[in-house]
């Protein structure tokens, strides 16, 4: 599998999350206003990283992809509504989103702050509804949204953003301290919906930590990739311009210890989650292999 | 039971809610200044209202109080987050909150912001934590807790908010709309406590839409006695005086079918309530009772 075929794999799998995200907000009585802003955000497209990494997980663990989906789209509501509250005035002033107006500018803050809000309560609800049917039996799925919410918590994600707005105020951040808040803010949701889709399968505990090794190490691996695509742009895959830094006067990687270090050590990050996987056969594993050394292949 | 004994028992049951609130944010790896945005609306007092009905209904139906204490306290945590949400300057813009500054004026919108996402987020671990040890069996544990994603979501609590804005921007709502718009703003998440209490204790069909019932009606009763209180002030029993409208410019239902109109349709839904558990015989069933007209005594 190359880089190619990896992203095509990417991408059909983001085609499968897609169609369930399309219509998982309908006819739950959300108000228009509401209902439109949160879809405009999160039907905007993405790699939808996270779904699939629950559904790889679940999968290659036993579970049968639908009975889990709803779980996994949960997982898209919640870094959905991270980025909306993330590009508020008073957080990081976002104009732009994925090259669109951000939810704020299309439609107003409260609207926005209410979208986020919405979406990460919907999230829970989608999760619990897979043990409506007994899809996923309840202590299971207990187990899953615990972690998750945990990671997406105030000592997981929402703390992580606080310690962004922190360091940006003070504007200068140390190498431990880069690296401790990207693990809350980006790592710990992405932990996550690994260790979930292991724990929807019902996987033993060694084996949820293998895939919690893959997680931490994927996120790193990810969060590197990213401040390194924000100064020499994707030109190989993904296409994203270089210089179109959405975190000006942020501290990243590559501005604390340079180009070269920070893919050496995004390399390292994708080897130790190749790693973690070591000894698991399936389809499954093998693209999420394929999938943590494509991370880094569009940036060396 | 009297009006003072009914408050006193319910200041009673608030200590007991306040005295697990003040530790249940601790040990979980927040940030200082983000543990601090949410423990400042957290413990700034209240009635504590909704984790009151939760264990009512819960003891009620035979479970143990303490089993449900982390649950209870969710709904508190869920309403908090409610209110640093709508206080910020781009919703309601206000400044003061139970006589002190609002979130964003103690701290900083960003952090107002992140706080209220941080609430939101552990009252689901909270929630989760109730079939950690098996206190609370997880299918019990799942159906309870989707009654309050549901509840506080966008069909729910943040859907009354968004109407509530677009009726205030607007300069003009209805009778129907009012009370709609109350039903999913303050009703849902009252409803919510009533219906979960029963889950978790496992009751049966017909008996949770009892609590079901108990709660959509108290819920309305409250909400018209709070806007009674915005226009006459509560000289009987909670001190809240006159003219403290922190809702000026909104529509209430003494300005739309003035004061005795209101009194009377708040004493016919408390009436309402009560009806709902007749049969139901407990100490926490009376107590349901005597709250529901409590509620609606201090405005008459």
């Amino acid at each position: 599998m190359n880089a190619l075929n990896v992203k095509a794999e990417l991408a059909r799998r983001a085609a499968e999350v897609e169609a369930y995200l399309a219509g998982c907000l309908r006819g739950r009585g959300i108000p228009d206003r509401l209902l439109a802003s949160m879809e405009y955000s999160l039907l905007a497209g993405g790699k939808r990283l996270r779904p699939a990494l629950v559904l790889c997980f679940a999968r290659h663990f036993g579970a049968d992809g639908a009975s889990v989906m709803p779980f996994a789209a949960a997982l898209e509501l919640i870094h959905t509504y991270s980025l909306i509250h993330d590009d508020l005035p008073a957080m990081d002033n976002d104009d732009l989103r994925r090259g669109k107006p951000s939810n704020h500018k299309q439609f107003d803050e409260a609207t926005a702050i209410l979208a986020g809000d919405g979406l990460l309560t919907e999230a829970f609800s989608l999760m619990f509804s897979c043990a409506d049917g007994g899809q996923v039996p309840a202590p299971r799925l207990v187990r899953a949204a615990q972690a998750v919410a945990v990671a997406a918590g105030s000592g997981g994600m929402v703390g992580g953003q606080t310690l962004d707005m922190v360091y940006t105020a003070r504007q200068g951040v140390g190498f431990d301290e880069l690296r401790a808040m990207h693990a809350l803010k980006t790592g710990a949701l992405i932990t996550a919906a690994c260790v979930a889709g292991a724990l929807l399968a019902g996987a033993e505990p060694p084996l949820v930590r293998r895939a919690r090794e893959y997680g931490e190490n994927v996120g790193a691996a990810f969060q590197i990739a990213d401040d390194i695509l924000d100064v020499v742009g994707d030109t190989k895959t993904l296409g994203k311009p270089a210089g179109s830094d959405e975190r000006q006067g942020k501290t990243t990687y590559p501005s604390l210890v340079g180009l070269e270090k920070s893919r050496a050590l995004a390399n390292e990050r994708a080897a130790a989650a190749v790693e973690a996987l070591s000894g698991l056969e399936s389809p499954e594993a093998d693209f999420l292999r394929h999938l943590a050394l494509y991370l880094v292949e569009r940036v060396s």
